[in-house]
C-alpha cells in the first residue's frame, strides 16, 4: 500500500473531480460503508453508501470468485439517467455521480 | 419493447462481438440466469451466469431505489485482469469478458 496523500491533497482531487462538467456529487465511504466525505445531502449520501457499499463488495466477490488471484479496480453503473463509477482504495471507495449527458460538455 | 432481431441476426452481432480484439468470451443468460449462448466452456460460463446474475439484479436493484422511475442500462466490472460488461436487455443479459490490456490493439 502507498502512503496516504495529505490531507489537502485528498481535498484538493476532490474539489477537483467535483469541478467537472456534469459530475452531481461524490462520497466517500469508509470500510464500514460510513460516508466520510459528500458533496450531498444526508438521505441520498445514506442511499448512495448503502447501496453502493453492498454492490462493490458483491462486485469483489464475483471477481474473486472467478479468479482469487484477482482484485476488483473500478465498478461502473449506467443507468438512463445516472453514471454511478466507484473506485475502491483499500477498504475505502470514492463514489462519483455523473449526469451522462452532460459529461462531454 | 422493440421485436426482437431475427435468429440469424443476433448470431451475427454475436459474432461480430466476439471478433473483436480483447474480447475473450461471451454469455447471454436467460430470465432464470441460465446461459443461452455461450462461447466459454461449461464451467466458466456456469461461474460467469451465477456471478452476473447477482449482481445485475443488485445493481438494477440499487438503481431503482435511488430513482424508482430510473433503471439500469449498463454495468461494468473492472478487475486487475478482465473488464467484464453486462448489457442487459428486458429480462436477458449479455455478458462480455474482455483483456483490458488488448482492447485496444
Amino acid at each position: 500500500m502507498m502512503d496516504p496523500p495529505p490531507q489537502g491533497e485528498v481535498e484538493n482531487i476532490l474539489k477537483r473531480i467535483t469541478s467537472h462538467p456534469g459530475v452531481l456529487g461524490l462520497v466517500v465511504i469508509n470500510p464500514q460503508g460510513l460516508a466520510i466525505k459528500t458533496t450531498m445531502d444526508n438521505a441520498t449520501t445514506q442511499l448512495y453508501a448503502n447501496n453502493f457499499k453492498n454492490l462493490t463488495s458483491m462486485a469483489r466477490s464475483s471477481v474473486r470468485d472467478l479468479d482469487p488471484l484477482d482484485d476488483l479496480k473500478f465498478l461502473r453503473v449506467r443507468s438512463r439517467k445516472y453514471e454511478i463509477m466507484v473506485a475502491p482504495s483499500g477498504d475505502y471507495s470514492l463514489i462519483v455521480i455523473q449526469n451522462p449527458n452532460q459529461r462531454d460538455v
